[in-house]
């Protein structure tokens, strides 16, 4: 004992001493009312300095698992055992009620494509962190905790960090929002926001209508909500319209869940005309939208577009849902809801019962990183980077895939559509041999379609892998696709 | 217009100047195709140099919001109108579930007692701010930067950040926990990952026992969950453990809520010897345990007592959920779960699919500040003065208040119980006009009793106002309870 001691760097020497010495309590290696080497002693055994040892020991007195007789010595005081009641076991995977049956079942990163080390990945569409400023986001935390650290190390509010909720009013203002009869929930980024809102709704008809294919986490969510899905088909300019029309004219629906840009996986930008003839159909209706405000910022050409809830002025019928994760930072966790205050009123509560509030400090840094103006120069240099990684992309594909239907005005990510028939897990088994990787379409799908589809993202892959992935694909694709 | 323009500090010039521009287009003050002053012109107008102007109509360009025409100038572009679609108003108050209705219900935040300036307020148990070390959290946040800051700033995983989490269970570890068939879940916070859990169990006998009075946001977060509470009497030394089991022997519980150290609000810490019998006894009936680590770090004296979770050695019927909120710092959301490894595998896919990840920042700062030993250094602080306010609070409660019993042995609040028929919700009444506030004791109880009793929060009173509040309650008390 304790000759096997070593330090290692990075952490004070008296506190791995003392974390030894509890271990050899824990594990009754040290017993009760043992005496302890004098602290000269230990000082040689272990090999650190004798005021080490003392504030070890001191330490370990205040946890009250060591006391001191004067003139005498320390001592090692009588703890509770562990593992002194029965040990019982039980079957905790049958205690699982459906919702964490069907989470687990869903969940993407525990049965999805895997990445091997070497192998082209389009399975992300992360943004690259290579274009992160990191210099600014420093500077945004050490400029907030001069200003109010104390504060931003205290408990926060549910509703979110003051600053930063009135910023992102003025924000979705300058995009054309009515802000009055609103107002605004900061979350743990989108996902959280699309939970309490699906959390806090009653079910009506129990169905939710969205663009087919649409955003795997948004499927998922609503399936474990247990809301029934009706997918409907896009066009070049977003959803189909008459298609929509038809559904809503079958059956009534408790909400709409719409990205009307970039929408996810098939990269579409909703034409101006078409979002405007949308809020009509779904204000003709009485079907509220839940907008997923994914990515709107990487415009990179084109016409200016608002978002849905910019088009109905006063109305309160648009839930829109934002976050920064995919254009800035996706570890700052923070998202937003923008919608009618009523309804902003009770989400306040539901999260306040769920996770008390957001980071105060990841609000903060956000908060000031934006007001230092930060925003602008930094989608600039990723719009830049992005828009020649997307277009070079486009070109690749367009040379070397066999594709029916190539669609994405920009964003991180691709969509392509083979002809009927192709079978893009079976394609991904052949490219997984050869080293590259995709996200097969039909997860995307409300209808269990798809299967001719896939999503390539971009923004994490250098040019020259680009080419030969898509190359290696294109070549698996000729091969299989004349074979069928 | 233009020259109502007016720059304020802190934000870039430019920046300003595209938010004017930008809402005068919103606003449709400037109208599509009209044309923009010169950069010449519109510096004069606004007194910004010209450069800041060139720069606000190339960021205006970016966003399609702007567009120029070759040795003519710019021109403001068609952009979709908003408030273009008929405004259509819906009651969302009608369309929320029984779930929202009683999460704001039963929120403190709305529904609780707000201090007004210059109230003497007991109702917090938060820290103190004052005892924060801001400068080791920065050192600890720059030292994670320096070293993997693209990581910390890009999307994480579910389950946590990969270095705290291992340094997590080498601390569970040291608290006597065998890990063997164990794993450990980050949360945002004890709340989260007390949600995940509830939400995760399949409802069998759908009752949940725990000690009463006992940790409002739980009884909350039962309810919200659709559990009904059965509360067990508190002794001296924790449960009543003669009570327990009659209950126990009456009907089945999916599983108890318990806080074995600092129990709020009662401050109560379980003695040893009654935490090996509460397991052996839960056990018997095969009743699984929610362990609330609360607080369990501000030990002031008295022996070592080890969580719930070490006396069942390797069994796996208890779920720990720990946190550094009160002892650390409340503004990172930083909570934990230990438990059965198979359980965290269901509730690491929950978590993901409604928040994808805790705040990696967050994570990396608390790991990076532990590791840089600081949490003893600072427990040392804070348990000397919560110490000293503690027996300062208790004083001046022994001295001036009329109580039947006093409870709390540390922590930051003490439980005072008046006698029977006294009523806590009538004397925060009359303190309230006399500039002092506390917590009723009532919503800490599962059964609509404890009208006599109330908690008294102390970390962020100064001593002299923790004199003067106490004195003036107590005075309240005697003119009220000796008139009924």
């Amino acid at each position: 004992m304790y000759q096997d001691f070593k330090l290692v760097e990075g952490r004070p020497a008296y506190v791995q001493v003392k974390e030894y010495l509890k271990r050899m309590i824990m594990k009754s290696v040290l017993q009760p009312h043992q005496k302890l080497p004098s602290t000269r002693e230990l000082s040689e055994l272990m090999s650190v300095s004798r005021n080490t040892i003392i504030s070890a020991y001191l330490g370990l007195e205040e946890e009250g698992l060591v006391y001191t007789v004067k003139g005498k010595g320390s001592y090692i005081a009588q703890i509770t055992a562990s593992a002194a009641a029965p040990s019982w076991r039980l079957d905790w995977q049958e205690r699982m009620n459906e919702q964490a049956r069907m989470a687990e079942a869903m969940d993407l990163m525990k049965h999805g494509i895997r990445a091997e080390r070497g192998t082209i990945s389009f399975t992300s569409i992360a943004p690259n962190e290579k274009l992160f400023d990191l210099g600014n986001v420093k500077r945004a935390f050490l400029d907030r905790m001069a200003v109010e650290g104390e504060v931003l190390l205290n408990y926060g509010y549910a509703k979110g960090y003051k600053p930063l909720i009135d910023l992102l009013k003025q924000y979705m203002e300058q995009k054309g929002v009515d802000l009055a009869g609103k107002d605004l929930l900061i979350t743990n980024g989108f996902t959280e926001g699309l939970d309490l809102v699906l959390s806090s709704l009653t079910k009506r008809s129990g169905a939710v209508i969205c663009e087919n294919p649409t955003h795997h986490t948004a499927i998922k969510n609503l399936r474990l909500h247990g809301y029934e899905i009706t997918g409907i088909g896009m066009e070049r300019d977003g959803i189909d319209l008459e298609q929509l029309e038809q559904a809503l004219r079958r059956q009534s629906f408790d909400c709409a869940y719409l990205v009307p840009s970039y929408h996810n996986p098939t990269g579409i930008v909703m034409s101006p005309e078409k979002r405007l003839e949308l809020m009509k159909l779904l204000t003709r209706y009485q079907v509220p939208v839940i907008e997923d405000g994914f990515n709107e910022e990487l415009r990179y050409s084109g016409s200016h577009v608002s978002p849905l809830i910019a088009a109905v002025g006063q109305g309160n019928g648009v839930i829109y849902l934002g976050s920064f994760s995919k254009v800035l930072f996706p570890g700052l966790r923070v998202g937003w809801v923008l919608a009618d205050q009523e309804l902003i009123y009770y989400l306040e509560s539901l999260k306040r019962a769920r996770s008390i509030h957001t980071s105060t400090l990841d609000q903060s840094i956000l908060y000031q990183y934006l007001l230092n103006g930060n925003l602008d120069k930094y989608l600039r240099k990723a719009r830049t980077e992005y828009k020649r990684k997307y277009e070079w992309t486009k070109q690749c594909c367009e040379a070397y895939l066999p594709y029916n239907r190539l669609t994405g005005d920009g964003g991180l990510h691709l969509f392509v559509s083979f002809s009927e028939g192709a079978d893009t897990r079976q394609l991904l088994e052949i490219c997984k041999q050869r080293g590259v990787i995709f996200t097969p379409g039909d997860i995307f799908h409300t209808d269990g379609t798809g299967q001719h589809t896939m999503r390539l993202g971009f923004s994490r892959v250098s040019d020259e892998d680009i080419e030969a992935g898509i190359r290696i694909i294109g070549e698996a694709a000729r091969e299989m696709f004349t074979q069928t």
